[in-house]
Parts: C-alpha cells; sequence; structure tokens
C-alpha cells in the first residue's frame, strides 16, 4: 500500500510535466502563427517579442506571481516566496505516504504547469498589438501581466479566492486564460489605434495579408497539440481510473471541438466571402479549442463538437465585427480568445449541472473587468511615459529594423513589398 | 492488489494518449512535408486541404467510422453509435476491477488513438493529388474514405474481420494505414492525370521543385518524431514488464528503420544521380518507417536497420518508376506508402513466425484491391459530377487564387516564378 | 509486491522513452536553426547534413558505440555487440522481479535514450562549419565521431571509467555532450578556416545574416521543449517520490535557466549595440540551457535562473571574442556549447557539494583535451585525403548547387542575393 501510493504519486507529477512540455510548446505555436500572419517588415519583432515574454512570463511568475496566486498551496507557502525561491522543497517521501494519498504530485510539478499557463496568456496579447507597438513598452507590459494581474485574478478563482466561493466553473481557463488575455490585449489595442492603411478613408478595412502562411498554419498545429496538455493537465491527476477516463475524454472534447471549429469556419467564410479562407479555418480551430477550455469534461463527444462549431462560427463574426468597429487586431486573437472565451464561460451551463449562471457572469465580470481595467491603466502609463507606439516612418519601414537591426528574410523581399 | 490494477490502468491510459498526441502531431508533418514540396502558387491550397482533412478525419470518425469498424469493442457496443456520441460512457472502476486487469485503458482513449490513425491515411491521399485537384472535390473524397473506406477495411482486420482470421499480421498498419491511403491515391491520380508541364512531349519526367525545403524537412522530422507513438502505441499496453520491453522494442527498431531507410536513399540516389538529394533521403526516412510498421516488435535492431534499409533503397526506385509510367505523384506518397507499405507487410514473414504468406498476400490483395476498387469509384462519380481537376487556366495560375483567394508568401513570390 | 515492482519498471521504461522522443526532436530544433541562421544558397546542404548526421548517428551508436560506451551495462554485455545487434534481448519479468526492483527499467528504453545524445553531439558539429565544407567530408567525420569519439570519452565518464573515479560530476552532459560537440568543432573550424567575406582586409568581422530566422526561432523553441527530455531524463528514473521530486525540480531548472540566458543576453546585446538582438537572444536561451545542463537538481529555481543569466551574458562576450579571433562559426555553436559548457561544469560547485575542483577540471581537460585531439588528427586526415572544403567558385555559388542539385527556395531568392 505504501509503495502504491508513491507510485501513483510519480505517475501524476509524470503526467503533470509531460503536459506542461505541452503547454511550454504552445509558445512556439503562438509565435509561429504570429510570424506568419504579420508583414516581413515585422517578423524578426514579433519573434522578439515572443520569445522575451515567454521567458519574462517564467521569471515572473517564478518570483512573484506563483506565490501571489496559491499562496497557501505554494510549497513553502508565503509569499514573496523567499524560501521557495532559494530552496523549493519539495514533498518528502514520508509527507506523502502521510498523507495517505492526499498528496498526489510533486510541488514543482505543479509550479511547472501553472508557470506555462501565464505564459499563455501573455502570448494572446502580442499577436493583437503586433506591428505598430514599441517592442520595450511591450515588455514592460509583460512584466506587469505575469507577476501582477494574471496571477490576482488567478488567485480568486483558482486559488481559494471568492470566485471559486461564488461558483464561478472554468476548467482550465476560458476566461481566466484566453479572455483575460484577450481583455488585455483591447485596452491594448484601443489605446495604441490601428496600423497606418487598415481602415481606407472610407472607413473601410483592408486586409493586410501575413508574410507566411505555411509558419501560421504550423503554429495552429502546434497550439493544437499544445492544448492536450493544456486541457488535459487540468484534470490535475490520472492516476485512478475515474481521473485517466477524465483526462482521456478532455482528450477527445478537445480535439473533437478544434476540429468542428475549422469546419463550421470554413463554411462559414466559404459562404459568406466564396472562398476557402484558411486564416479564418485556423482560427476556428483554436476557437473551438478556447470554447470547450471552460468545460472539456462534461460534454460528450458530440457536444464538444457542437461547442466548437458554433466557436468557429462565432469567431468568423467577431473578425468581421471587430472589423466594423475599427479595432485592429492583426491575428484576430481577441475574436478567438475573447469572443470565444465568453462563448466557453457561459456554455458551461449546458452541460455542467454544478455550473450557475450567476457564477459564470460573476467570472465573465470580474475576470474580464479587473484584467481591461488594470491594463488600461498600465497601457496608458506607458503611453504616457515611454510611448506606446513606433513613429510613423518607422511603422512604414517596419519595426524590425528600428528595434532589431535584422531583417527575417534579408534574402527573399522585394524593395518595396509588404506596405 | 485492487489499486494496482487501477494504477495500471490508468498508466496505459496515460500511454495511450501521449502515443494518441504523437500522432496527431504527425498530421502537423504531412502538412509541412507537402507545403514544402509544392510550389508557392498552390501552397495555401495544400495547407487548407490538410487542416480540413484531418478536422474531417476526426468528425467521420466520430461519427460514423469508429463504431463502423469496432462494432462489438465500442464503448457503448453499436454502431451508428448514437449513445457513444451522447453519452460515451467509459469504464467504471468497478467494471476495471472485476476485471481483474482485462480492461486495462480507458475507451475514449482507445478512440482518440484509432482516430489520429484515420487521419494519417488521408494524409497520404492529398499529397499525390496535389497542385491541381479542385479543392472541395477532394473534401468530399475525405468525408467518404475516413467515415466508410478506411473503417471498412480496418474492421476486417483489427476490428474482429476474417483478415485477422485469415492470420494477416499488420502490427502498427503498413498495410491497414499506408498503403490504404496509397491505393486510394493511386485511383486519385489515375483519373486525375498529370500536372501541366509534368511530362514533356518526349514523355520525360521534368522535376517540377519544391517551394521550400525546409519545410519539407521540418515535416519529415516531426513524422519521425510522431512515428514513435504511432508505432509504439500500436503495442496497446505498457504497464507490464513484457509489454514495456516491447515498446522501447519498437522504439528502437522504428528509429533504426528510419535512419537506414535515409542513409540507404541518399546513397543510391548519389549513385544514380551524383547528388546528395535531400528529397530522396527524406522520402527515404519514410521509407524506412513505413517498412517497419507492419512488424515493429519482432526483429532485432540490426534487422529493423536492414529492412529500413531495404525501404529506402526502394522508395527511389519506386519513384523513378512511376515517373517512367507517367504516374505524377508530386510528393513520392504512393512510393512511400505504397511501395514500401507492400514491402513492409511482406517482410513480415522474415522475422514474424506467426505470420504466413498467404495470410500477408490476402492482406495486401483484399485492402489494396478494396481501397483501390471502391476509391475508383468514388473518385469517378466526383469526376462525372463536381469534377476532379481545375480548369487548366487556373491550374497555370494556382490553386491559390482560384480556390483560396490568398498567397502564401505574398511579399517573396516574384511574378511569373514557379511555373 | 511484485506487480509494483513491474509497475515502477513500465512507469520508469515509458518516462525514458518519452524522454528519448523528446531528444530525438532536438535534431529537428538543432536543423531548423541552422537552416535558419544560414545563407539560403547553402540551406539545403545544412538540412541534408543534419538528416545525415542524425541518421549516422543511431546507426554508428547502434553497430559500435552504445557496446564501446557501456560495456558492462550492455543489454548483452559484450562489444562489439554482435548479439545486441541480432538479438537483443531485455531483462525478463523473472530478472526484474528477482532484482527486487535494482534493475527498474527496459535495456532497449537505456539505448533508445542514449543513442538520441549522442546525435545532439553531432548536431552541435555541423553548424560551426556549415557553409564551407565538403558534405561527404562532414559524413565521414560523423561517423567517426559518433561510432568512437564520443561513446569512448562517455565511457571515462558515465561508463564506469577512469573521470567518474576521479569525482567528474556532469548531470546530464554540459562537458560530455555540449563541450565535446564544441570542441570536435573547433578543431575543424581551426582546420578549416573562416567563410569566404567574414572577415573584411582590415580584419574585422563582418555580418552575414541568416536567410530565414522564424526558422532559427523554431529550432530554438524545439531545443528547449527537447531539453525537457536531456535533462529530465538524466535522472534515469521517476518512480519514486524521490525521483519524481526531482524530475520535476530538473525541470523548473531548465526552463528557468532557458529564460534567464534569454533575458540575459538579450540586455547584454542592447546595452551593447544598442538593438534587440533576436539571433542573441536565442543563442542566450540555448546558453542558459546548456549551462544548467551539468546540475539541473541541486539549484533552487533562482539559482537555476543565475547560472543561466551568466551564461546568457557568457555567450555574447564569446561570440564577440571569437569574432576578434578570427574563428568563424556561422550559428554560435562553440560558443553556446563550449563556452557555456565550461561554465556549466565549473558552477556545478556552487550548489553540488559532491562536486570538487579537481574531478571538474579533470573532466574539463581530459573530454576538452581528448576530443579536440583526436577531431584535429581526422580533421586533418580527412584535410589531407578528401579535403574538407568546397573549391573557391563553389562556396560563392553556394553548397546547395555543387553537392545537392537543388534550392532550398527556388521561387523566392532574387538572382545575386545571399552574397
Amino acid at each position: 500500500m505504501e509503495t502504491i501510493i508513491e507510485t501513483r504519486y510519480a505517475l501524476d507529477t509524470f503526467y503533470f510535466l509531460v503536459c506542461a512540455a505541452l503547454v511550454m510548446w504552445m509558445a512556439a505555436g503562438f509565435t509561429m502563427l504570429e510570424a506568419g500572419l504579420v508583414r516581413a517588415k515585422n517578423t524578426v519583432e514579433i519573434l522578439t517579442k515572443n520569445v522575451a515574454l515567454y521567458s519574462i512570463a517564467c521569471l515572473m511568475y517564478m518570483l512573484i506571481g506563483y506565490n501571489l496566486m496559491y499562496p497557501a498551496e505554494g510549497i513553502n507557502g508565503f509569499w514573496p516566496g523567499i524560501d521557495w525561491l532559494l530552496s523549493a522543497t519539495d514533498h518528502s517521501p514520508e509527507a506523502v505516504l502521510a498523507s495517505g494519498g492526499e498528496i498526489y504530485y510533486s510541488g514543482l510539478s505543479d509550479f511547472m504547469f501553472q508557470v506555462v499557463f501565464v505564459a499563455t496568456a501573455m502570448s494572446i496579447v502580442s499577436g493583437a498589438v503586433a506591428e505598430r507597438m514599441k517592442l520595450w513598452s511591450f515588455l514592460a507590459f509583460a512584466v506587469f501581466l505575469t507577476g501582477f494581474i494574471y496571477p490576482l485574478q488567478g488567485y480568486w478563482s483558482w486559488g481559494e479566492g471568492f470566485l471559486d466561493g461564488l461558483g464561478y466553473s472554468d476548467y482550465a481557463g476560458s476566461g481566466i486564460v484566453h479572455m483575460a488575455g484577450a481583455a488585455a490585449a483591447l485596452a491594448g489595442v484601443l489605446l495604441l489605434g490601428p496600423r497606418q492603411g487598415r481602415f481606407g478613408p472610407d472607413g473601410r478595412a483592408r486586409a493586410i495579408p501575413g508574410a507566411n502562411l505555411p509558419l501560421a498554419t504550423l503554429g495552429t498545429f502546434i497550439l493544437w497539440m499544445g492544448w492536450f496538455g493544456f486541457n488535459g493537465g487540468s484534470e490535475l491527476a490520472i492516476s485512478s481510473v475515474e481521473s485517466a477516463n477524465n483526462v482521456a475524454r478532455v482528450f477527445v472534447s478537445t480535439n473533437a471541438a478544434a476540429a468542428a471549429g475549422l469546419v463550421a469556419a470554413l463554411l462559414v467564410a466559404r459562404s459568406a466571402f466564396g472562398k476557402a479562407d484558411l486564416t479564418m479555418a485556423l482560427n476556428g480551430a483554436l476557437a473551438g479549442l478556447v470554447s470547450i477550455t471552460a468545460e472539456p469534461l462534461a460534454p460528450s463527444p458530440a457536444q464538444a463538437a457542437l461547442i466548437g462549431a458554433v466557436g468557429g462560427g462565432l469567431v468568423v463574426g467577431s473578425i468581421v465585427l471587430l472589423d466594423k468597429l475599427r479595432i485592429d487586431d492583426p491575428v484576430g486573437a481577441i475574436s478567438v480568445h475573447g469572443t470565444c472565451g465568453i462563448w466557453g464561460v457561459l456554455i458551461v451551463l449546458w452541460t455542467n449541472d454544478g455550473a450557475t449562471w450567476s457564477g459564470q457572469l460573476a467570472g465573465l465580470a470580474v475576470i474580464g473587468g479587473f484584467v481591461f481595467a488594470a491594463s488600461l491603466v498600465f497601457w496608458a502609463i506607458l503611453k504616457a511615459t515611454t510611448g506606446l507606439r513606433v513613429h510613423p516612418e518607422d511603422e512604414a519601414a517596419g519595426l524590425d529594423h528600428v528595434d532589431c537591426g535584422m531583417e527575417a528574410y534579408p534574402e527573399f523581399v522585394a524593395t518595396g513589398s509588404g506596405d
């Protein structure tokens, strides 16, 4: 009996770490997706932003965020976590055995899984503000979001805060991670304004094609794969029959929702625009994934597909609507993670009997409102101090030149292209 | 004893899910491989086809295929699987314990593993018909293959059908997945005809270089990695000493066959063409993988390498032969998956004493014959109704323009390139 | 009790195989990194080199290297391992049970994990000698390094050789894998000389930009992800509470060191060059990873970040220094793996009480000295016979044309670009 408790601890820890590696991989997915959807002249900058934000997220969450979000469950217990940083002792075999199985995974494996989530939230922001924001202002915001905003609202729900008490139900974070990221992005986009030439003199949106669609497609596949860790790991255990069944069910739902989201977006876009629109299809898959994230366990496979399909339709409508509102989001991140994040949180009510309208609406209002407001304040401070936006001439020339001093494809791009 | 049964159930389920994620990842591999090997003007279309076919495969197999292929082993037991779709109840802890270990993984994890296999079979088709087929006709075929053709022949072998009874032995699907995909592709290619300009007035083949070889190389690495899940997961269990040893052996064989296939193709191509031919080398690795897939367990490491090396040589010869026969397969899929699939099924006889000539030949004849014939009929129906091939002017201009309305690399391609 | 021993054997074997798949994936990472950092005209050649070296490494280590490195622990016990090649019998369930848990993973899973390590060492070399070395001379060196040099020095430390006896401590191979690869690379680079035009008439280094920075970024992310297997798997077990905790700690350290290395390199490069230098940032992440590899277990998260940050700073200085010394390393491999490999081996002394100055210095001297000297001799023999360097005209035209007969991006590159 003793050794079985140990073995299960080992299995759950291993499962957690595998899922963490998959979620870390999502950082590569966002990077490729965004690098494929911007113009060549802004590609080095978006690559730099993405590798830097992942790194900043990991360091800030380690330094501050984790202990802020899980003050009582942190390994050494107290924010600002000096003990944790300096020793990070884990559960002893004796403590594990004495707990009779209550302690069933390594504390550091929990940290590892959580730290890659905050990076995901931050990755959402980078695409929406692409092609016109100053690199270092963006990175300053990354410090703020990953060290403070995300962990604080995460504490309210996944920690032991009041949203949990209000009955807010969000399995893997349609609201806590995705809508939160989108809310932060929206605040930035509103203060930043649209890219040059994005809206014509008549107010109509003009398409600005991405430079490398195979990269965007690769990024979507990476995200899809990583999402198995994102949702599958959020069961937090796999070593019992029940939890193993649950993880399997989450995998099936996640995959079905993504597939249905892609097909729905492809069909909706075809009927609306007459073409098989690859970027809409990719956003449809991501929309399906975001939509199922708040509740991937309760739905049957058919329900999961339906939830994802609605998400895939919604994202097309949302992208068109944002264009009409002259909100410029180069990669569709606000629609994918915001609109479908809201949809995901609400549709929990369909399949999870434990969820309530009041709980879900409270979650949306509190998380969306807080992250949007806090972000708006911090973006405004940045705008008033370092500035948010590059000089118009630099924007026209491309951010790679001004911020990074190198080109992504120095041998490929013809002079004058990509305007 | 009870908890050990539960823990083993959890471990086998987790192993299955990890392998499923790796096989899902192969969809990205096929996508990158094919996107790298076609011309820039057809790249968006091949990307769209690949993301859509994966999604369609997942949905059709969920709706129909799975219950058709495994009628008695499906979780809820009966096709058309309405119960399954609407509830998908999994094995209860009580049932698992009562089985004494006979039930050793989650039913939904089994579905998850199977569903990504059908996507693999369909992915094989898309490369062979690239650069001239109508997108929506292709997707209609995807519905048919993944919902009906693949599951039906899969039932005959991996279900409880007559091929199993005849002694057909195919561990992870050299025949059932790879040759099946190639047979469907060949039928399409014959009805479709070669690309414009592929064969000169003298009948000689003219090379049409792929637009992005780093992508093709990445795709090959992704497939190689994913194949560890494809073959490794086909042991179906890992929680005993024997099954763990078997999975390890399968990993070693799979890797050795791929490595030897690559080296063999590189050397054969060098002696034949005088150059280190990267695309032949990549196809050599894939050839080695397909060759070992029918029996990755019985061979020793040296035998596995030899089996893969022969596959790597065969694929070069097969590609040259298809050129002579004026069969146009832009990515070499028919040679990799068809020719080497046959080789893989036959060479089972060398190392697996349980296999018989009659069983293996029956498998090849039945699977190859049925899939080819059924596909030919469906392709012919499509040809007579919606049409299979784009208009010659559209083919010259590129499928991206006509089908998708966007370019893969709008800033890179010089006017008039890629013809 | 018997079944728990079996289950733990299964879990440890599965963990080993998952880690091996992640390390295999690093081969794709090196390939993408190097393909992104060379010029378009040399891209097919570097892709071919990378896929071929991985394959050669797998075959040579299987044929010779593994039994040379682990003569007593090999499954069948004796070099040259004919038994092993021809049967590769694994531990029987009886032997596992009789060992009482002493034998806790499949012998073939151990081989699988080790074989991907030797490929990593060889991958380091290919980047440093890029853009001017003859393909087939390089592949001949790969045969030599992976079959003999690497296994021999590996035997001295990880086998049961004298370095282990001297107290040399190197958890996952900052010295044994990374510095060893860099030493072999340095020997080659010294005999090969710099690329045409790399240093001006005044001796100053001139930047030669890479052709595809998204690929280089993708490669870095792949390496980062794969490193969880590289370091995490080097614990060699996960099935006890203690080993599970250790693996979790290694994951956290590895990630923190990479993140801190990236941020440090980004900041150092900014203060030195005034720009956010993406390639330096990527090398900073890899530098952090190499730095933590010799001891990812003992450090706390904060210590790991500090070790990585110093590595990230060191790599920038080292790259600048090599430029001053007119040592031409197109991708910075000698700095990343050599300079930071040394740093990693030495900083073990900070956190691991069991390590000694004498042991660490002995390891550096023996491994570095032996690999450098043996490589220099073999490179020199190649130089005197087949020749190391392509003809100057071929170098100007690009290696793809002369060695491979195809272009990586036939439709993109403008005439005359990439010189």
